[in-house]
């Protein structure tokens, strides 16, 4: 059993992702050859979490360089069509801004230079998802310094493998520890509506032998004052420069539990999640998801028509409540995130 | 429409109870003559909610003075094994045990009387669910007081209506109120695992015409944190001497959520939910469920094998947490609760 693969190229430089919105029952992987195709898998969650979004938008703007079904656009317009439409899918993520730009500045200096556009931006996206992969592992051994032996850990949604293109960014310190042969075992919280953490988060740990105990997200400030977590890590979509951070609806009542029990609470995240030009969590724009994923589940209604619905996929956890941020460039407090800024 | 009853008594004394596990899809009612069948209706939660299942263990109770089935047993003794059973149903429950604590009372009294037993458990049992009507009734217009006009009150799992013989102990204030031609709409948590907000708060309120909206449970923090909820108001399974509440798991979430907002946070209860003989809430016995509960929603898996599970029906709230309890006896501080003692 290994840690799974959401993300990768075919040999014709497609995009090979694993549809997520099918775990933990069946392991399909698409390929993908279009940048539509792409933004509908990033905009129905297919591919999901922050930093994993970031490197499905880079490649999925890699192939609008090599399309030529649209005669009269010159590669470079598509490009900018495909960053236009892959930007738009979901607001909230900031690491997909992050990457579309980048794809964007590469676009223009590989035109301006005259090289291949298409080679020119497959190895732009593929440098993206090494850097990724490169920074989960810095993440992992970061947090280690916060887990003992033997230590069990909260966490909230998946920011595992499955969120990134590497061994995740909550869930690389548990990965680290277990790979160096110490115990580790992992609390996670469903994370109504969707379920990442027990479809995702509770099936990538134990395909990788890790234990895990399954909790809905009701239960977890019960078993905060049980005593016998001895820690929350949980990713991020958003990080503000006041150390705000947005995540999974759901993960502030998880912090306000973490208080209310002494239990520490952190975050993990690549420094692509810190934005620095969004003063604090009130500025953060929170998605709104459709209806129907709270009236029920996997197509089943569980509530009557006449109920409203609201559905925000994030909340905001303010700085105050986070003892640490377990980034790429080591374990900082909030009065130290100014050094991430580049 | 109206405010639903989820039990009755059919014209020959057998009970009629509403089958909850099939809402919001089906309104069916089923016809139980067996104490049998009556406990296996509150053991697979078909009747639920403290006060209810306080009132169908005493009318399942009287089913045994009628049945003549096992030869050689006397009325009484099948009666006592018919407490025994609904008994053990539930262990966290206070108003269950209170309730077949006085149908087995009330047995030994008719006994040495000579009185017909059936027709007088019967009668003892429909007291206590006209009792426990009056007491929903006192419990809405003490919760009246903490509802101004046009107030917007979040509760979690279902203590209404469907919890109760009456207008419930939570609900009851928003239906005095919507009774009174004031304006009150409800914020209603879906309560996993069995979502019991969804599929039962969420449609008696829509079927009464209050407004509901309906969340997640981990949206609740979010939502209070917007600041437009006015207080929160929750049932009780039990609550200790010392005015901890054991109630759903998830409404300790709830509570350190309306603390960190400034939220007043009310506990309604009538008074057989005070359970004087437990001093605090690490004293109330927490029935812990079957993991398929967690594993799944609506028959369908949602997590991976390997993962285990932690299935605790209630936790416990801390009276500190808790700005009053409304009782049919009044709105009441954690101070004056002794007044409830009999």
């Amino acid at each position: 059993m290994a840690i799974p693969h959401p993300i990768g190229w075919t040999s014709t430089s497609n995009v090979r992702l694993l549809d997520q919105t099918l775990l933990p029952h069946e392991e399909r992987y698409l390929e993908l050859d279009t940048p539509e195709l792409v933004a509908e898998a990033i905009r129905v969650l297919r591919v999901r979490g922050a930093p994993l979004i970031g490197i499905a938008a880079a490649m999925g703007v890699s192939l609008a360089a090599r399309e030529n079904g649209n005669s009269g656009e010159t590669p470079l317009a598509r490009v900018e069509a495909a960053c236009r439409l892959i930007r738009a899918t979901r607001p909230t993520a900031v690491n997909l801004m992050w990457a579309v730009d980048r794809m964007w500045r590469s676009a223009e200096a590989l035109a301006r230079s005259g090289a291949d556009l298409h080679s020119g931006l497959v190895e732009e996206a593929d440098r993206i998802w090494q850097e990724d992969r490169a920074m989960c592992d810095r993440i992992g051994e970061a947090g280690l310094a916060v887990l003992g032996d033997n230590a069990t850990v909260a966490t909230h949604c998946n920011a595992g493998a499955l969120a990134t293109g590497g061994i995740g960014t909550a869930l690389a310190p548990m990965y680290k520890a277990h790979e160096a042969g110490r115990r580790v075992q992992v609390v996670a919280s469903e994370t109504r509506p969707l379920l990442q953490g027990a479809r995702l988060t509770a099936w990538e740990l134990t395909q990788c032998g890790i234990p895990c105990t399954l909790i809905t997200d009701g239960m977890a400030a019960s078993r905060l004052r049980r005593g016998d977590v001895d820690c929350v890590i949980v990713g991020a979509d958003r990080i503000a420069a006041n150390g705000d951070v947005a995540n999974k609806i759901g993960t502030y009542a998880l912090a306000l539990a973490a208080q209310a029990h002494g239990v520490p609470f952190y975050v993990a995240a690549p420094r692509t999640t810190f934005d620095f030009d969004t003063p604090n969590g009130d500025a953060i724009p929170i998605e709104e998801r459709t209806d129907e994923e709270v009236r029920g589940f996997g197509g089943q209604r569980t509530s009557p028509e006449l109920v409203s619905i609201w559905n925000p996929a994030f909340d905001v956890t303010p700085a105050r409540l986070i003892a640490g941020y377990i980034t790429d460039a080591g374990l900082l407090t909030v009065d130290r995130l100014g050094q991430l800024r580049s």
